[in-house]
Parts: C-alpha cells; sequence; structure tokens
C-alpha cells in the first residue's frame, strides 16, 4: 500500500496535533456533484452504483478532486447488510427503499443467515480495495456500516419509516424477540465493518440514524449496547496504524456521555448540540466530528464562512476536532458553496492549531 | 363561569399538591377515535371542522366522554394565525397543509397584518367559549398556539418541510428579515394567546413543533427569543386564578434549562428525554409534562403499564408533573391501549403524592 500522504483525518480522530482542522462531509459523493448525477445515471440504477466497484470507486472520488478534503468514504448503501442476509433491497423511484421479505415473526430472525463479507458482501470489499489503490495515498479511506438498530428499523418496517411503530412494538411487546434480532444483526455488521478494515479501510463510522428516534433507556439497551458490542469485536490496527471508530447518532446530543464511555474514538454531532458544550461533557475521552447544519450551505459564502467561524471557537484550540456537517449534505447545494466551506475551514482552523 | 370541579392539571402546573398524577394527552381530539372520524366527515373538511363552533366543541369532548381526562384541549390547527394573515391556508389530501401566499419578500413580511383575534380569528374564539360552556367545571381547556418558529416555517416554505431550506435560508443569509417577521408573528400570537385567556382558556400550551432542527445559538436567537416575548405579553390570572404556561419544543431536550427561565410554569418534554434527568436540571422552576412515548401505545396494555411505571418512577415523589405522550396521539392507535394508559396512570401514580 502507497503511504498516506494526508494524515490528518486519522490524527484528529485520535487526538494528535494537526497544521489544521482536517474535513469531509457525509455524503460528500452524491447528488449536488454534476458529475456524480452522470455516473449515476451511467450506472442505470443506484443500486448497480454500489455493486459495481469501479463506477463506486468513480463516485468515491469525484469530490476529492474539486475539492480538497481530508478523507474519503466508501461509496455504499446502509443496506447492503440486511440485503445479504437474504431481504431483497429495492428501491421505489422517489420512495425510498424496501425490502421484498421484512422481519415479521421469530422463525423470520431465526432463519436469517449471517452474510460471509467476502461472499454475499465481497463487491463492497471489492470496492473498498479499488478505492484505496486509486486514493494511491492521498487520503485515508473511510468505511462504515449502518447501526444494528438503525437497520433492523428498516427491516422490521420493510422500508423507511415515519415512527417505527412495527419495530418499535416488537421491541416494547417482544423485547427478547427484538434482542435477538439485534444480536445477529451486530455480529453481521463486526465481520462486515472488519472484512472492510482487512481489505483497506483506515476509519470506520457507525451510522445510527435512527437512534435518536428513541428514550434514552431504550437508547441505551436497543442501541447503544450494540454499537458497543461492535466496538469491542473490531480490528483496530490496520498497516502498523490504529483504525479509529466514529461513532454518530443522529439526534444523540443528551447521550454524549454514554457513547463516549463505549469505546469508540470519536463522536459525531449533529448540528443541535453546540459543539464546545459537547467537548466539556466528553473531556478528552474522545474526539468530535461536525456540525455544521447542512442547510447553512443553502445560505451565501459569506454566511458559511460565519458559521464555520462560530464551531471552530465553539471547539476552540488544540487537538480532536474532525470538521463536517451535522448530516449528509443535500441535493440542491450548490458545490461553490462547498468550495466556500472548505476554504473556510482551510483558513481559519489554522489559528486553532499553532 | 362553573365552578372547576377538577384542578388537578392546575395545579401540577403550579408544583401544587394533588392526590395523584394528572393527564391528557397531546392530540387527544382525534383520527384514532371512530367518533372524531364521523365528525370530520360531518363537517366535510379538516377546516370546516375547525371553524364550526359546535363542532370543534364536540370533538374537544369526545376524548374526555371515554377517558378521565384532566384537562381539555382546544380543538383548532396551529395555523390559524397565518392564515388569519392572509396566506391563504389549504389542505391537499394526504399531503399536508399548504399556503396560497408563501412569504418570499420584504414586501411579504411588511404587508402582513396583525390579525384582531375577534374578528378574523373570532371563530377559535368562539370556540373557546362554547367548550367553556359545555364543559360546564368538568376539567379545564388548554387553549395553544404555534410557536413564532415553528409558524414562520410553513409561512416561508409555503407548507410542510422536509429540512427547512427556505427558511434556514432566509435565517441564515437576512437575520434582519426573519427577526422582523418573527417579531410580527410573536405580536399576533400574544394577542391570539390573550384573546384565547379572555374566551376562557385555563392555561396555554406554545407548541414549537420545529424549533429542535435549529442549532443551539439559533434556537435561542429565532425560536427561544420570541417565545419568551409571548410569555411576557400573557395575560397571566383570569377568573381569579394563575393561568400557566407550558413550552413545548420537540426535540428540544438539550435546551430544558434555557426555556426554564423564559417565565413559562412548565416544560413539555418529548419522550427522549429521561425524566427524572430533566427534573435535575430544572429544579422547582418549572413543572414538567410528559413523556411517554407515542408508539408505546402500539404494544400491550402491560407493556404500557410497564412504560408508565418506568416514567413514575423517573420522576419520582413529590408536585409539578403531568403525566402526557411525549408527542400526539398517532391515528392508528387502538382507543382500549388508551383506556389501559390512563388507568396506569390514576393507578400507579398515588404513591408518588402521599
Amino acid at each position: 500500500m502507497a503511504e498516506l500522504e494526508n494524515d490528518r483525518f486519522l490524527r484528529a480522530l485520535l487526538r494528535e496535533s494537526v497544521d489544521r482542522t482536517p474535513m469531509w462531509m457525509m455524503r460528500q459523493a452524491g447528488r449536488y456533484l454534476p458529475e456524480y448525477r452522470a455516473t449515476r445515471t451511467k450506472a442505470g440504477s443506484f443500486m448497480q452504483l454500489c455493486m459495481s466497484p469501479e463506477l463506486a470507486c468513480e463516485v468515491t472520488l469525484q469530490p476529492l478532486d474539486r475539492f480538497p478534503l481530508d478523507a474519503a468514504i466508501l461509496f455504499s448503501d446502509i443496506l447492503t447488510v440486511p440485503d445479504a442476509m437474504g431481504l431483497g433491497l429495492g428501491f421505489a423511484e422517489g420512495e425510498g427503499p424496501y425490502f421484498e421479505k421484512p422481519i415479521r415473526t421469530e422463525a423470520d430472525i431465526d432463519a436469517l443467515p449471517i452474510p460471509d463479507p467476502e461472499d454475499e458482501l465481497k463487491y463492497v470489499m471489492d470496492a473498498v480495495r479499488t478505492i484505496r489503490s486509486a486514493l494511491n495515498g492521498r487520503v485515508p479511506l473511510i468505511g462504515f456500516s449502518g447501526s444494528p438498530w438503525t437497520l433492523v428499523t428498516y427491516m422490521v418496517e420493510g422500508g423507511s419509516s415515519k415512527n417505527f411503530s412495527r419495530s418499535k412494538q416488537m421491541m416494547y411487546d417482544r423485547p427478547d424477540l427484538m434482542h435477538k434480532l439485534l444480536g445477529k444483526v451486530a455480529d453481521a455488521v463486526t465481520l462486515y465493518l472488519n472484512a472492510q478494515i482487512a481489505a483497506g479501510a483506515q476509519a470506520v463510522q457507525i451510522f445510527d440514524t435512527w437512534g435518536g428516534a428513541l428514550s434514552t433507556p431504550k437508547y441505551q439497551e436497543f442501541s447503544l449496547a450494540y454499537m458497543r458490542r461492535i466496538v469491542a469485536g473490531l480490528t483496530r490496527e490496520a498497516e502498523g496504524r490504529k483504525v479509529p471508530v466514529i461513532m454518530f447518532t443522529k439526534g444523540g446530543g443528551q447521550w454524549l456521555e454514554l457513547m463516549a464511555d463505549t469505546g469508540a474514538d470519536a463522536l459525531g454531532l449533529d448540528w443541535t448540540t453546540q459543539i464546545g458544550d459537547a467537548r466539556s461533557r466528553v473531556g478528552d475521552r474522545v474526539s468530535l466530528q461536525g456540525n455544521l447544519d447542512p442547510c447553512a450551505l443553502y445560505a451565501s459564502p459569506d454566511s458559511i464562512r460565519r458559521e464555520v467561524a462560530d464551531i471552530l471557537a465553539g471547539y476552540g484550540h488544540g487537538n480532536g476536532h474532525v470538521f463536517n456537517l451535522g448530516h449528509g449534505i443535500t441535493p440542491d447545494i450548490d458545490p461553490e458553496h462547498v468550495t466556500a466551506l472548505v476554504e473556510a475551514v482551510h483558513e481559519l482552523s489554522k489559528p486553532y492549531h499553532v
């Protein structure tokens, strides 16, 4: 493997010193880029794009060719694991994902296989290998997975959901079944992330998109516990370097102390949490990643610059901050506004690292 | 006016002693009740239901006839005020509310009138008077309004929104315009709530449904500040009794200390915040209302009872708790499950008030 030319991102995740705050953006390879839309059209469908290692590599690198970002993230979908467990993932035009065979009964859960990542999910591992080779040491590559709770909501609902009525009904009425299902998914996710690390992922992020829909005790029991189990099962060193783990619960601002205690190296923050408060709450236990409101990118470059300045000042001096959005970039953002964002982070963060 | 027979709700909001924890449910007059659906059909449309004082009274009383709840809440819509400001409210089948004339420019804002509640909104005040008379002292009547920020998101977007891109763009790019608009709406809401109090509302709740979509500093500047201004402008005594104010920011669990400092008597909690933690954070400054996950009502009566027990134990002994859901009840809940909920609150809360 080529020597890493830019390791700011990995260093910041481990609270080591850097010359400026590193940054990447959730969903940085996405529809706001015309070149992404072109590749997506060429691929035919979203899943065909995910399943082609060459095209997944192409879109992964697109934002890096436009903007001097400090990390690449594997282009894939969070629902690849349940798909590989046999649920039959599909995408209805404008309707989001659905599963042909949702999980409804104990027999459904018992019948679920734990996929071999180098078999049913080989297309993802091939994408990781292809991207690592194409990056050639430019920046580190992030692997990722959905959290067990997040994946299970889709598996039980059969797709997206407004209030998670079916999954929550199972959680409240049959916690034993829900735990059995989450345990299987956590095992599958652990294998999946370890395979990504073996294939070349240099950091991994767990996306707990729907953990914030739970009450505090249910979050601890049904989401956090399974993320902790995954973190404990991960390969934490590869190619002679530590492989940092980022845990991101959207809407999880009330639970940062609990998350900081799981063994994760860094926590992702959505934009509702003030990053300075978050830093004083978690102390030196973890790094923090975030947390610009993605909607701030609708505003002018001057306004974007002010918001960036606020977040950098909020975090303050010292190590342990990776700049990011508080959620994925939306499809209708002008790429010029991203240029303004990246320039602002580069320029305004330097004084905090002297 | 008839003497109030059951004042548990008002007493609990003012942290006075009660024999058991009072309860009501957000959206208690709603689609989960077959009798509501029948009246709704009779009315023709949702807005015709809101605009008929007799039918609004009928649906307001329906949940009280089924369940021994401790408060009634005016049946109305949160968008009545912008409608009265001339925006032209409509409801597209299955699509939610829209405004014919959304706010886009400074001229739009300057042209907005402040409605006279006893003129353009007289149908709401007539509903309050009709309901008070029909209640005849059974339980107190709650009046309500949306928060300025929440109303403004609909006014600027032109309806419901996924990420509030237009309103946030105005907020980030033209904070001066956003403040001008919020100021006008706050004035209109203050008049509206005071007119409800004059017409007979015995407590009022401000629903800040979308404050939780803001970053902490933007929440303080663009939502909380205007709710504080409304609270400061409200009539706080009527018929020889204090009129308590409840402030509810959905997703506002990180900001309870700030909210407790606005002059509100009580804070509404959604289900993501642990109520015992909330109580220790706000101390004796405010009462707390909440906070069962509405999805817990999909589960069995036994499971509902366990969740009720957890919340009551979380709050603990003493005054200052009004039991409620953490958000509105959903349309597909079995009314028998509500019976189980009310029975559990009645029975299990008594030991906390001896």
